[in-house]
């Protein structure tokens, strides 16, 4: 069911397929949080996404491509996963973290992830991605020597411990 | 009036000063296609935005300190301009081209300028970005003897000629 784009534009195509905002802050929060059930998706939110307004863009995305959902066995939760069109999403989450740092205000804890992905650059994207299809594809990981780019990212912006 | 992001996530905040679809229709036609009229943009528009809906959208714009209206004489008509956070979009447009040529059906014409993008790659946005702050702020151009980016990318998207 993937609705017919208004136009042929490559940009408008990309901005109907997940460009309402609380699309985006669900993938966000799936690419980079880790988040994987409806439940963490919707307690773990730091905007606060309500329950029906969630379950209505998980099913869109899972419509559109860009999500796959698992069937639970009775009494299981349901787990979501990323494709591969959402995985390389990562350049798009990364030049709009990048708008995002030096326009608008953001709090530091989670302007760290956005530097750190700034900084690391196509390198740093492309281990990630290769990262994300371990996690979501099941695919086999190509550099299991390199340090981990999930646990970096998530680490940058994981809430300061208590002292 | 910039409303109060919900979060201080730097991803967030991108989204919620642009991401509406229609925003970022308003936003492209200025960037890409040089428009910088009402009209030019309400008639221009591939994806048919409503008259309403640009009026909407064009003073959220400007709201958000991401477009300017010159103030028009008696008779003329209002002239839009980007301002630099606009134009340091172009980064983020370029991300969402690449995607969507990849991951959705576009047409010929318009892939072609996504495409010129992003094999031009960071040179070709620095050097577009120049050229949109002549345009748009009043800035000297830095590089007057470069091929014009805005050109190239113009007549990429345009229209074939009758033959």
């Amino acid at each position: 069911m993937k609705a017919t784009p208004r136009s042929g534009c490559a940009i408008n195509a990309a901005v109907e397929a997940f460009g309402d905002r609380w699309t985006l802050v669900v993938l966000r929060d799936m690419i980079f949080g880790g988040k994987r059930y409806f439940r963490e998706l919707l307690t773990g939110s730091e905007e606060g996404i309500a329950s029906n307004v969630l379950a209505d863009r998980i099913a869109r995305l899972v419509d559109s491509g860009l999500l796959t959902r698992a069937e639970a066995r009775r009494g299981q939760r349901a787990r979501y996963s990323l494709t591969e069109p959402a995985i390389q999403l990562v350049p798009v989450m990364v030049a709009l973290g990048s708008w995002g740092l030096r326009h608008r205000e953001t709090t530091p804890r989670l302007a760290a992830r956005a530097r750190l992905l700034e900084d690391g650059g196509p390198e740093l994207w492309d281990r990630f991605m290769d990262e994300l299809r371990v996690l979501h594809l099941g695919s086999p990981d190509p550099h299991p020597e390199r340090p981990s780019a999930v646990a970096a990212l998530r680490d940058a912006a994981a809430p300061a411990p208590d002292r």
